[in-house]
């Protein structure tokens, strides 16, 4: 595999902010036919040195072959790069869907001239169909490396679903370059939301630091968000740290992953199917950080509390509602929490009624108006607090995956 | 507080079966003015003659004063009725809401003649709202005992909200009749579904009998079922036995309640908001009861199966991701996991590809255009089973939900 990205990629890094590229990755995409469309389908982003890799991945019992063989390839910590199947998930396939997903790795790493384990593999879409293996096959033979430089771009577009549209970063962090792209939240035959996210960057980190602060900045993000409750059988996200543009301040390194993984979840939960509103939860007040995860979890998750932020309702009795169903935290108590919408305190009632009661209302349904709806909840408990985000639950929701089309 | 029932209720209880009452309750409803319909919307259910109690109440941590008085009240397994205001839940509405609680059950328990420590009171509807007092405190000037005799049907047409259609169900044991009413899940305006369920019978019962019956039949019906997972902050249930008579078999009692409630959960899951069909997820083959009621609430509240269900989208992958979603329970195996749409089996794949499969998807979509969907889940673990109830999410759940009318 020969080392190309100084000649390829310096360009892009020296470009604008928006353009800037890490050194040394490289993109291939193409349509193979997963789907009828025409789209491009087929993506591998590589490494053209080893890069050291982090990684998190579904936790569903319905895990694919794809899941399976990726967590092998990241055990040792490091990893050339990601082949990405769109529009097929390879999942509840059997025997048959983990052979195919072992040759098609295999073909790659063949082209790229690496061990097939230094690679991973990702596929979201439809569960229970086979790949169309003739269609890959085929593709896979002509495929020629070296691959073309930059491409993150088209990576973005290739993996997507039913995304209405592709979600991509890119920050600066010293000398290094830090690029995401992720997808979610989408179908192209009804099915179900997945999340696939990669981060590549030629900072340099020192291994274990890499993956403590990848972990940090997922469970803050990643982990954070939720469109419908329905957890992918192929959720990935990796980060490849190739090191070439020498160490970074490992400080500044989170902040920045920060930042571009909160910029991508954001931009998922406004895509989630059918959606039309972001919706942040604010917990604070709370015994433990799992413990606001778990109250802004059930609000953010109540198709009461989505469905009224969809019809702009400034019915506030539903996160009332929502935050009860936590009945395992008996030192949640309704008289010490406070709810607001954006500024305006809804929660607890005031003495002074009827008159008031018709400003607030007003008040929180014009809050609602927005396309950011923040909920703020302070459990009074004590002092630690944690954001999720989600959207709102609308009809288009129920069209889209209901729509018989298989 | 006269001793009535003899002679007012031995009439429909010697008819026919469908108008079988029990002997000695008696049912007051009136519209006071909860909403601005002029439907019934104040019930009063009471015994004669002091009955045994068993009552499960909601485990929200904004469960309302109704429910907390009701909890006292049957502390001591004694009681003689219950107070129903249907379309205001008097939940989140602080100090003035519990003294306004206080208020009614107290006046009502003064026209009764009994101690307010022996009335429950129950309220459904709207969160975050103060009762119109000054219109019940007329009504309830206006109180007159006896009420008229019988009157289960009206009871379960006045704690009605957004329901389409009253929920009752009338069953001998015996020489004793069961009567059971119920409502959910409504609104009137836009609100959560909430579950009241009142059973009145004469039979008699050992008290820690009937407890121990009462739990398990709520175990296996009303706490099997789910809508849109939002767990209501005023749900009770009720069983009053007064014992007018006699003894029952303890055994034929048990099958007669699960009866009664299973129907009753039935008829509350097809009547979900917005929904269009019953979903029933029979899990077998699990470690233990438990697993077993964790895996079929996964499935029956997954949003994408409510979808695929709605929309009689053979999409058996998304069962497949919804069991996938209990990743504690490290013991599925997707390897001995079998999944049926009634009787045909959809998982695992057959090694016999293309052809098979659309044969495959045309019975499963054909089993899906019922009325009735039954999703069999095997977990090829042990021996326990658990079957859960819901509903399809449709576009008119959303509808509903969203409209903005306070």
């Amino acid at each position: 595999m020969p080392d190309s990205e100084d000649t390829e990629n310096t360009e892009n890094t020296e470009n604008s902010e928006e353009k800037a590229t890490p050194r040394g990755f490289v993109v291939h995409t193409a349509p193979v036919g997963l789907a009828d469309d025409g789209r491009d389908d087929f993506t591998v982003l590589a490494s053209t040195v080893p890069a050291q890799v982090s990684a998190v991945f579904t936790r569903s019992r319905f895990a694919g072959p794809s899941v399976l063989l990726s967590r092998d390839a990241v055990a040792d910590g490091r990893a050339r790069g990601v082949v990405v199947l769109a529009r097929n998930a390879n999942v509840a396939t059997g025997r048959e869907g983990e052979t195919n997903a072992r040759e098609v790795r295999e073909s790659v790493a063949r082209t790229l001239g690496v061990p097939e384990g230094e690679l991973l593999i990702a596929s979201t879409g439809v569960i229970g169909r086979q790949y169309p293996m003739p269609q890959i096959r085929e593709h896979l033979k002509s495929l020629s490396w070296p691959f073309p430089e930059g491409g993150f771009d088209r990576a973005a577009r290739a993996i997507m679903t039913t995304d209405t549209r592709s979600k991509e970063v890119r920050l600066r962090c010293g000398d290094a370059t830090l690029v995401g792209i992720a997808k979610g939240v989408g179908m192209i035959e009804p099915d179900m939301a997945t999340l696939l996210t990669f981060f590549a960057t030629d900072a340099r980190l020192d291994p274990a630091e890499q993956d403590r602060i990848f972990r940090r900045v997922m469970d803050r993000t990643f982990n954070a968000v939720s469109i419908d409750t329905d957890t992918s059988t192929s959720d990935t996200a990796v980060l490849f740290a190739n090191g070439l543009a020498g160490d970074v301040d490992p400080v500044a390194f989170e902040s920045v992953l920060y930042e571009a993984a909160l910029a991508l979840v954001k931009d998922i939960a406004s895509d989630g199917e059918g959606a039309s509103k972001l919706i942040e939860v604010q917990v604070t007040g709370a015994r433990d950080t799992a413990q606001a995860k778990r109250v802004g979890k059930t609000v953010v998750n109540s198709p009461l509390v989505k469905t009224a932020v969809h019809g702009s309702d400034p019915n506030w009795g539903r996160v009332a509602m929502a935050i009860g169903k936590c009945s395992d935290d008996t030192d949640i108590d309704q008289d010490a929490v406070t709810i607001r919408f954006g500024e305006v305190e809804v929660y607890p009632p005031r003495a002074d009624a009827d008159r008031d009661e018709d400003a607030l209302r007003a008040a929180v349904a014009e809050h609602l108006q927005g396309d950011e709806v923040v909920i703020g909840i302070d459990l009074g408990i004590a002092d630690e607090a944690f954001t999720v985000y989600g959207c709102d639950l609308t009809e288009g929701y129920v069209r889209l995956n209901s729509e018989y089309t298989t």
